[in-house]
């Protein structure tokens, strides 16, 4: 995807912060209420120096949460411009009807006021539990604390408050050098659960201080999203408030074209790889995170397909949490993903150890590979023997604290 | 389906035993030393008095194992008869390539041998861990002793022979009362992993001394199987040894024919819903036997998608094992199903008590709703609003032993 040519000259070193590591940004977050405890960040405001060019990517589940609704509207009312984003945790305003609607509108028409924009120019995201009001009057509230505490040393505090079962933070950034200068790339997501590679899977916002236009914008954060945010699952659940937002404000000085797309194409995937990693390894009870790739597959897609059954295969994700190398789970799923291939021409490999292979067990290597599965990085390659396309689904492992999280969340 | 005029004077009992409650069969069942646990049953035998029509459904998995090969083969030859089954737990015989097509084989072969019938009217079935070769020298002995101690009284022992890691044996029998006489339909089935609603989903067997032809029984089976074998989910896994297989004896001198027919699939749906409800009600870790019915859908089909995405959501199967009436969580699953419908016009109701309409919470009655849910028998109802077409998909709920039990199952 990205042109060889272009990419000799450039290379990614990692770069401090988040959300604020491009220049241009600033951000606040506060505890303002939405969440119990006294001391959980809920709400933050992320600021552009000036209306700069915008791209979105939203859930695709029917049930749409009033922020995916507002959000959409204003990012096609401005043809991909925006001053800001704002986003709480802990009530997802989804399944909350016109009274949900109106405080999405709310949150973006008071951090308009704040910042000195149209409301338009807002994006708004909330996550946590669905089918609950905003308490409107905390987030107006939190949202004028926020904005008056704006400061590009504020990425970290503003990744903390869009967590909700997240067990860490998630905050990635890079900056991108090319011949034609430096540029910046910086980002945060939340998971935990609901997450499943069916669109953006999860909050996620990047940054850049490249001067990109609208339309290569959302290329970037297109094209990215689909190796790394569209690549992950924990439990195949897409929700109704995933979202994905991407704003670039030019302060680098440095122009993305097309001969430059390559290199912010290549910081895009470096950010996003690394958040939505992140994301997996946070998932709901996870110990392990999983790669599971598929190789030798038709089309691409038939590879992803076969990947994600696997990835999403409660058997396949408990094996692994026991360290055991039951690679009949795998051929198991990967029969069962709709996708046509010859299980006798198939091989399943686990942390690079043969375990299948003309229709036959190789259990004599088993041992190594329970060795390999009791790691927190696990790496499961099936080669279907009937193509050259390939892909990569990251999982994490299914374990008790999956269901004690998800059986307590709410009661 | 069933026509209601045929039906008039059509009643149903309960009958004792399971699959040789019908005259004309019986069965044998040994520990021949596939289990390791000296006491447990392993093999069985059930042998018709004479050569019978058959019927068989199986897996659509990619991955099959030998004896859905070698039976597929046999009933294919037959055109549809057969006099025995034979049957092993605590190995699949799954991934084991020609070595245990040879085995398959030979059990068909040392079943016929001790019957005395060609080898092709016998049907073989297998369940267990993938990938492992059979001890055949057991399984051979096994037979041989098996085939001897053939009684009518043996269905028990049977049933409980075809268990892995299920909780307890399913067996079932009803007797039907028809103006033409009456006749019996018994049988047995084994959970409790890899369940899924995509074919005959486990080991399932069924005997009726009606006199059937093997269309007729074949279409008795497909159609009872769609609302219940196949309308049933513990984890949506496919197995590689999924079958479902029919003999009718004629025993009774009850011939089934067109005007008949409702009265056999009657019959057939009574003992095969009370089978695939234990096999739900026994799935690995499950406390809760959920019915999921979604209503006013434009196909059934639709129905079915959505029931069935609701039930294999993770979170649904959490939330109901911690009685959380958490109605959102239906919400997005149903919007993930790929189904499309007007989320303001469905109705969300958990026993009986509504959660959710007009794209709004009810949480006012979430406190009886979680009554409900504490309760080992749960209802969901989701009405899409859209049509008129319904479905009903049952699974039970997910939990901390589910994991334990897969994590733990093979090393």
């Amino acid at each position: 995807m990205a042109d060889a040519a272009s990419l000799a000259d450039v290379t990614l070193t990692a770069a401090e912060g988040g959300i604020t590591a491009p220049a241009g940004f600033k951000s606040g977050a506060v505890h303002c209420g939405i969440k119990p405890t006294a001391s959980a960040l809920d709400l933050a405001v992320i600021v552009a120096d000036a209306t700069v060019p915008a791209a979105a990517l939203f859930t695709t589940n029917l049930a749409q949460a009033a922020p995916i609704i507002v959000s959409r509207r204003h990012i096609t009312a401005t043809q991909g411009r925006a001053r800001a984003i704002v986003v709480n945790s802990g009530c997802a305003n989804a399944c909350t009807g016109e009274e949900g609607l109106a405080h999405a509108r709310m949150m973006a028409v008071t951090t308009a006021a704040e910042v000195g924009c149209p409301p338009e120019e807002v994006l708004v995201a909330s996550t946590g539990v669905i089918g609950v009001h905003l308490k409107i009057d905390r987030v107006v509230d939190g949202i004028r604390q926020a904005a008056r505490m704006l400061s590009a040393a504020n990425g970290s505090t503003a990744a903390r408050a869009i967590m909700t079962t997240d067990p860490f933070p998630k905050e990635h950034a890079v900056t991108v050098h090319t011949p034609q200068g430096s540029f910046t790339i910086g980002g945060m997501a939340k998971g935990s659960g609901m997450i499943e590679p069916n669109m953006a899977t999860m909050l996620g916002f990047l940054t850049t201080d490249a001067s990109v236009s609208p339309s290569m914008l959302r290329q970037a954060l297109e094209t990215s999203a689909r190796d790394t945010f569209n690549a992950i699952t924990v439990d195949g659940e897409c929700s109704t408030n995933d979202c994905l937002f991407a704003l670039a404000s030019g302060a680098s000085g440095v122009t993305i074209e097309g001969g430059s797309y390559p290199a912010l194409l290549e910081g895009f995937l470096a950010v996003s790889r690394e958040l939505a990693l992140g994301i997996v390894r946070g998932g709901e009870g996870a110990t392990k995170l999983i790669a599971v790739t598929v190789t030798n597959a038709r089309t691409m897609q038939a590879a992803r397909q076969v990947a994600r059954t696997i990835a999403n295969s409660p058997l396949v994700k408990t094996a692994v949490h026991g360290a055991d190398p039951n690679w009949g789970r795998i051929v198991a799923a990967a029969g069962r993903s709709g996708v046509a291939f010859d299980v006798d021409h198939a091989t399943v490999h686990v942390g690079g150890i043969l375990l299948f292979e003309n229709g036959l067990p190789h259990d004599h290597a088993a041992s190594q590979a329970a060795e390999h599965l009791k790691g927190d990085t696990v790496q499961i390659d099936v080669s279907l023997g009937s193509g050259a396309e390939s892909a990569t689904i990251w999982t994490c492992d299914l374990t008790a604290e999956y269901v004690r999280i998800n059986g307590e969340y709410r009661t």
